[in-house]
Formats: structure tokens, C-alpha cells, sequence
């Protein structure tokens, strides 16, 4: 195929889609379904009031079927400031706010405004595959921070890897894949290294509604300079299930949103209305059902710490937000081995190698196990299942 | 403010944004209200059925809310591929489509396929804006190539454009912001050059619908090795007035697919489910519908080109899909007469100098005139307005 960009050319396929061919031809009996902990998203439909409130929209409001402005829809801007201001305990304005079509969205815009070919960024491994591969096509190098044994990433090994085109760091918290929740310390820390080098920190936090600590995951948002240093990404396609109607959040200073609306104008026109409308009508009324649903990821986060202590060899890493990040006791490499447990336990999960550099030890040890979408007694099934792999 | 990409920050902010500043503070009096012919969109929404289709998969279809496909869904993937076989007298398989979160998007994906940073592109002039600013953002160069006084572009002085790292030649027909309706026969000879020379020819019929013509606008989608040399993207916006939910489609061979799903899996994940509900029911019942919307838009064409007929001075150069390119008379920039004529008539459109390179002579002496939203009546008062500029 000519012409053929070589950037997007060396990126790996679609993770998720790959796995999901791995299904085809498979059958699995009816008293023996597949246990599907491949995914990172709700399997289940919003709560009926806010679907009411998507479909009013569209009967009813005209500009529900328009375009609206670049940066969002002024009532979801001025929610998610309100809601991050109060959360975080610092000033986020709705000038600071930006509504994307998804969190990916998010992430492509937040690193068009920090970096192009030739720069590079630090992405603590195992990553989150579409970061990786954003930064491939944009043919920006990625600078791998492994993590440690607790599956969290070390400031000190960050700084060692600094160049000189070196432009930003990146965490994701709670982590996908690993789960694990960065303490709020540790993100100072990485926030105190970019500021020093004059790098930005990127912090996701797509699983922020699901991390099982109270309070602020951290302080930076306090800080008189965040807007010069830190670019948040968040979602609502996990709180309200909203991943169909794709909606995201970017929280920058204003400068940066100047840039951010010029990539947005030229990739999305403008966000998905129907979805932004599903947005402000979940935080306006959605939060006692939020709490519920957290307690309840959490409870299965539990369930699935349980059952894999009881796997003669697996071992859980870290846990948290949807996921489980595990070791396996197989001397094989987790792509070989998550292709096999299609066959033999009718269970689907990602394997650690869609997550890390080709050949990563790390990669081929482990497995990311995307539990809340299965109940307690689904994952004592998975468990059972696994147990009799030989 | 550090880091900062060069290339994002080196290209312009969006344009319709700037334009929408330029009211801010003016006052239109109640009889003598603002004649907004800026944007290139519908201003009503769809028709009730499509609406309550949409409506109905938000309340009772719960993967509506839910991801789907990277690549769109099945459903409307065929539709497409059947719509656009019999348009164009070709075979477009499902397989050879993909629904993309809105037109512009579509673009970023065939770009993304095509060229890298060091690479160039040849861009008719006038272009569309925003296929100026993805190349920019992506470190693409552009080759201009200037229209003729017919506005139409001509495949020898493309030719002339080629460089060893030029990748593709980008048509928009029915143009934007010309309106110029580009002859099947030119083309073929714009076909035939990118083959003869390596590249790919990338079509953008975001107002087919709208081409005064009947029958296909071009043959290539019947030749056998379309899918080696052909892009071609579409928007549902314009037909259905769906903007609000970016809705479009890319057409194309199955190898390039697969690197356009990789974008989109990492930009998107997948199009919004409802605007692709919304995209089936309107091929599915509109046609008669959209035909009356064509007839009305031709008609508008039709009052704007006689409206200009009787103004002094001024001159259309072409006029088809929502808009018609026009000569002024004033001996002052387009942008700034645009400006005035804000303040002074009441009219609000858009300058050449916003869809041509800095300085360039062509875009200082022209306005696009986004006729479509104004009936012909209004038309009559946009001209009179203009007649009263001194």
C-alpha cells in the first residue's frame, strides 16, 4: 500500500479488537458461558432518568442536533469546574474546561499542545495502549518508566530518563491497567519533577469515581501554578455509562485550551450534544447512585483479590479502578496463554504484552483482569476456571 | 507557556470562532436583525421521525449507550456501502467503510494514513480551513494550488506542485468554500495523475447531496483500482442536519482501513452510537426529504446569484452546495470588510483570507457566502444591505 504513513504503519492494531477476534469460532457451551474480563467499560445502560433525559433532549431540543461551541456546552463546563473545584480543593474555572469526545480525545488534544515528532514523552509501563499508540502516529518517541513490584513508577527513574526533547510525563490514576492508586504524594512528586524541568504533568484519572480512597487523590489543582504544569483528563463514560455517547473532559490553563480548541476544531467540530446532556443530568442527579456503584466495583475489587490469593501461582499486583493487574504461573507468554484460556476456561482477558514494549518481561508475566464487570459469584467462576488450567 | 508544540501553535484558531467574536458587544436592532450567512450548517434540527428515532434507542435500546464497533456499525456500514455502489455505479463493500465521528475527522484519519511530519499535501485555494490546520498541527506541509477564475482547480499545475515527499491531493466537491462543483471528466484527470504519479486522491463530498447535477459526480468509485488510489470521506450532517452528533463516513481500500481504525481506536474508540441511529432511519426514510431540501438549496443558490447579479461591483465566482465565492468591490481586505459589515450591514460572513494562504491576493478580494440557512427572501435583504455599504 502506497503512500503509507510509516508512524501509523510501525502502531500496533486495536488491543480490544484483536481480542475479540480471538472469539470468532469459538463456542462456548450454554451452562459454560464466556467470562468476558477483557473490557474497560460498563456492560449495562445508563439509569433510566438520564435516559429519559437524552431522549427529552432530542425529541424537544432543537439544539440537541446542532453543533455547539469547540470547547463544550457552557452548562457542562460550568459543572465539571464546579464539581473539580470542590473535589480537589482548588480553583478550576469553566475557562479552564474543555468537553471532548472521550477521554482518548482528551489525551490526543492535551499531547498536540506539548509535543510533536522528534519530541518525546515518559509513560510509566505497562500503559495504556491507546497512549502509546497516539504517541507512535504523532511519531513522538515514548520513553518507558518501568514500574516497581507495587506497580508504581518512581520520580527518580523518571528524572534519569529526561532528554532534551523530553516533554511531559504521564500518569494514569487509578492506573489501567495495573489498578494500582498513586498515593497523593507520589503525584507531588512527579508534579515537583515537571515543574523543575519544565516538562507538564498529564494526569488521567478516567477511574477517579471508582478509587477506594476519600477525599482528594491530590493536591496539585491547590497550587498557585497548576495551569503552567498540569493538564487533567477525565471521563464520564465510566460513572454514568455513558461510553457510547463518547464524552470527556480536559482541564488546562487557558493558554493551553487556546491550542486545545484548535485541535478539537479541526478533529470534532464540536462534542456530541446528546451526550454532553447525559453528562450535566448525571452529576446533577447521579451522585447517590455513583456512590452506590463505586461501593459495589469496590466490593468485587475485594472478590477478586480473594479468589486469585487462593490460585496456587497467580499473584494479584495492584488492584483498583475496573482492574486487577496479575501475575501468572505459566511458562508461557501471556499472549500465547490468554489465547488458550479462550479455548480452555472460555475466559477472555487482555494480556500483559498489549500493555508493554515488545518482548517486556514484565508484559509476558502477567495479565490485566478487568473484574467490575462481574459479579462476586462471576469471579469465583473465573477463579474455578482458572484453577483448572494446566 | 512551555512546552508548546510548534506546529499546533503555528497554525490558525478556529476560524468560525473568530467570526463569532466579532458580534460580541454589537447590537442588531429588533427590525433590522443580524443576516448570519457564516456557517456552513443547518440551523433546524432533523425531522420529527428522525428525532424520535433517536429518542426511542436512548430509552429502549441499551447499546445505545453502550461502545461499539471501531469502525462504525454494521448497520450503517452497509447502508453506506449500498448507497454509495448504486450513487456511483461501483462495488463499496462494507468492508471499505468506515463511520468516523464526523467529517472532519474522517479527513484527519485518510491524512493519518497517508503522510507524517516532512511530508506535503496539495490543497486546492481556496481550502477548507480546517483541513489546512490538520496539516499544519501534523507538521504536513501544503502545497497550494491556485483555483483558476472558474474555480476550478488544474491538474497541470498540480502536477507541477510534486515533490518526492508529496502524498496526496485533497478535492472537496461540491467545494467549500467555493461552492465550484468540480466536472466528472476533471476529476478523472486529478484520479489519473495521483495514480500515475504515486499518490492518493482524497475526496471529500461533505455536499453531495446538494450537487446540482444528477447522476454520479465521478466514475471513479468503477474502477478496479479505486481502492489502491481513492479516499473518499462524507458527512450525514448536512443531509440529516445532524451536526450535533458528528456523524461521516471514509471510503476506502481494506488495507487502508485497518491503519484508519488504528487512528480512530485511539481518537475515538467508536463514533457515537445515536447519531448513527439517527444516520440509518435517514438513509432508511429521508430521500424524498432530502430532495426537497436540495431543491430548496438550489433554489437559494439561484437568488444569490441573481441578488449579486444587481449589486455593483460585486461578482460571484462560482456558487453551489451552501455557498457562493465572491469578488467584493471595496479596496480594503476581506477581513476587514467582513468586520465592517458586521457593524455597518448586519451581515456576517466569512473573508477569503480564511480559507487561502497569508496575504494571498485572491483571498483579500473574496467573501464566502453561506446562502443555505437564508431563504430567498432573505437573500434580497442580505443584498439590499450590501448595496447600502458605501
Amino acid at each position: 500500500m502506497h503512500p503509507l504513513n510509516p508512524a501509523l504503519a510501525a502502531t500496533f492494531a486495536p488491543p480490544v479488537m484483536e481480542a475479540r477476534r480471538w472469539l470468532r469460532g469459538v463456542t462456548f457451551a450454554p451452562d459454560r458461558p464466556l467470562i468476558n474480563v477483557s473490557q474497560a467499560a460498563p456492560v449495562d445502560p445508563p439509569p433510566e432518568g438520564l435516559r429519559r433525559a437524552i431522549a427529552e433532549a432530542a425529541l424537544n431540543r432543537p439544539e440537541a442536533h446542532l453543533y455547539g461551541p469547540v470547547l463544550g456546552n457552557d452548562d457542562l463546563r460550568d459543572a465539571v469546574a464546579a464539581r473539580f473545584s470542590a473535589a480537589y480543593g482548588g480553583t478550576v474555572l469553566p475557562g479552564h474546561v474543555a468537553i471532548t469526545q472521550g477521554c482518548n480525545q482528551a489525551f490526543c488534544a492535551a499531547i498536540a499542545t506539548l509535543a510533536g515528532a522528534g519530541d518525546d514523552v515518559i509513560l510509566p509501563v505497562p500503559w495504556y495502549f491507546n497512549h502509546k499508540m497516539w504517541l507512535d502516529m504523532a511519531g513522538i518517541a515514548c520513553r518507558p518508566l518501568a514500574c516497581g513490584d507495587d506497580m508504581l513508577p518512581d520520580p527518580d527513574r523518571a528524572e534519569a530518563l529526561i532528554g532534551p526533547r523530553t516533554r511531559a510525563i504521564v500518569l494514569v490514576t487509578p492506573n489501567n491497567p495495573s489498578g494500582a492508586e498513586y498515593p497523593a504524594a507520589l503525584v507531588a512528586r512527579f508534579h515537583d519533577l515537571a515543574r523543575r524541568r519544565g516538562l507538564v504533568l498529564v494526569l488521567d484519572e478516567t477511574y477517579r469515581d471508582f478509587d477506594s480512597r476519600t477525599g482528594a487523590p491530590h493536591d496539585l489543582l491547590t497550587r498557585d501554578d497548576w495551569q503552567d504544569s498540569v493538564i487533567q483528563l477525565y471521563s464520564f463514560s465510566k460513572a454514568y455509562r455513558l461510553t457510547g455517547h463518547r464524552v470527556g473532559a480536559l482541564i488546562a490553563g487557558q493558554d493551553r485550551l487556546a491550542q486545545v480548541e484548535k485541535f478539537l476544531d479541526t478533529v470534532a467540530i464540536s462534542p456530541g450534544q446528546l451526550g454532553q446532556v447525559g453528562a450535566v443530568w448525571g452529576m446533577a442527579h447521579l451522585d447517590d447512585w455513583l456512590a452506590g456503584e463505586r461501593h459495589e466495583v469496590l466490593a468485587r475489587r475485594d472478590a477478586c483479590r480473594a479468589a486469585f490469593a487462593g490460585l496456587e501461582g497467580w499473584r494479584v499486583k495492584s488492584a483498583g479502578a475496573y482492574f486487577a493487574w496479575v501475575e501468572h504461573p505459566f511458562d508461557m507468554p501471556s499472549d500465547a496463554l490468554a489465547q488458550r484460556m479462550v479455548a480452555e476456561a472460555g475466559v477472555l482477558a487482555l494480556p500483559g504484552t498489549m500493555f508493554t514494549p515488545q518482548g517486556d518481561a514484565v508484559g509476558l508475566r502477567h495479565l490485566r483482569i478487568a473484574f467490575a464487570n462481574v459479579d462476586a459469584a462471576g469471579i469465583g467462576r473465573l477463579a474455578e476456571r482458572l484453577a483448572g488450567l494446566a
